[in-house]
């Protein structure tokens, strides 16, 4: 098999969406850290559309876009776990969610950031719970009493949506504020605590209080 | 094999795709065109999330998204000739080019029309006509000397851009512009022509004419 390398940042929730899918897969791979401020030529190169990390280069192939490069390592490598449903229609209802969960529901964090104003950072926070009450519908349907949109394993709506939890949780720490919300989204609320201990998943997700650090040294004037 | 039936519009691209997708898998399917200024029951109970056309409903299941179906008719009816490339990295790069048709360069031609002043109405059409030539690279490498990014025959990119097709003719037409620009793109220009009058999508994309009466419609004070 041809050698794997990541093109990556560990902040970088996209760039974990890759790791941990390669970690289901456990396909062994090279972690390059990108200096985002300085690119790498070889990023540069292997994503010229809009050089960003996460590429995977799989020989001399680079694969860009973490959604893209998820399906992409489930296709090749078909020995380990399945990531995506086999299930056609099973399947089309997880790039369904994968696509709400990215085009809407994500970019709503964004809004409750930059609302304005008691009154509208509240009626950001209810718009972007309203959607995780949705989030808890499709896991519900889609887990079936067990632990993992994936069902007994993790499955591409997990490492879409799971990817992601490092991040709210410091939008937690450092807004004050419920995002993961206990009462409205129970199931989601379990998951989350069950995904982020998860073998594939323990060493990729960055801790809180680091990502708290990289947005202080942005912020830090010298 | 269980009914199938497709909630659209005729004019809209995306609902265009699914129907090419169709046609390409010589489907039968019941064609329900919806009123979008008053949604059917039937829509709104099956595409809650987004109340949007296209929804495809097999046998009891509805599929939204247009890319979504197209990858679900793909993998459903695999009778019907391939629509994405077998081969992992071919159907990676031909999702990657979907994204960046959907969510970067298509969104330019709304940035022309809303452009101000000749200066930036001009800036916007270099800009649509510089991501025109990446995907005329993008057409070489994947048709290797064939009619169709899938080769010999119609494929996904096909599909995804030349979805597209009707309303960028509306906009040249309108507009007094030329976006399909034959000296920057030559091989994309011929590549239209022959997408228009392919059998699977002749009858489907919209005329330019009656796209333009349809704006007209919307526009007209009475």
């Amino acid at each position: 098999m041809a050698a794997v390398k990541l093109l990556g940042f560990w902040a970088s929730p996209f760039v974990n969406r890759v790791q941990i899918a390669l970690n289901l897969k456990r396909v062994s791979y090279e972690n390059i850290e990108e200096n985002l401020r300085a690119k790498s030529q070889l990023l540069l190169e292997s994503n010229p559309i809009h050089k960003k990390v996460p590429v995977l280069i799989h020989g001399d192939k680079p694969i860009s876009e973490s959604l893209v490069i998820v399906e992409y390592i489930d296709e090749v490598w078909t020995d380990g776990p399945s990531i995506l449903p086999s299930d056609p229609f099973a399947r089309a209802t997880a790039r369904f969610w994968a696509a709400y969960i990215t085009d809407k529901w994500w970019p709503l964090l964004t809004e409750y950031r930059t609302a304005e104003g008691e009154e509208a950072k509240a009626a950001a926070r209810e718009k972007f719970v309203e959607g995780l009450v949705l989030l808890e519908e499709a896991f519900v349907k889609s887990s079936q009493g067990k632990g993992y949109f994936g069902g007994d394993e993790i499955g591409y709506l997990d490492v879409v949506l799971g990817s992601l939890l490092g991040w709210l949780r410091v939008r937690e720490a450092t807004q004050g504020v419920t995002f993961l919300d206990k009462n409205k989204a129970p199931q989601l609320a379990a998951w989350a605590d069950r995904f982020t201990l998860n073998s594939a998943v323990v060493d990729v997700l960055p801790k809180t209080e680091k990502l708290v650090d990289l947005i202080n040294s942005f912020t830090k004037t010298t």
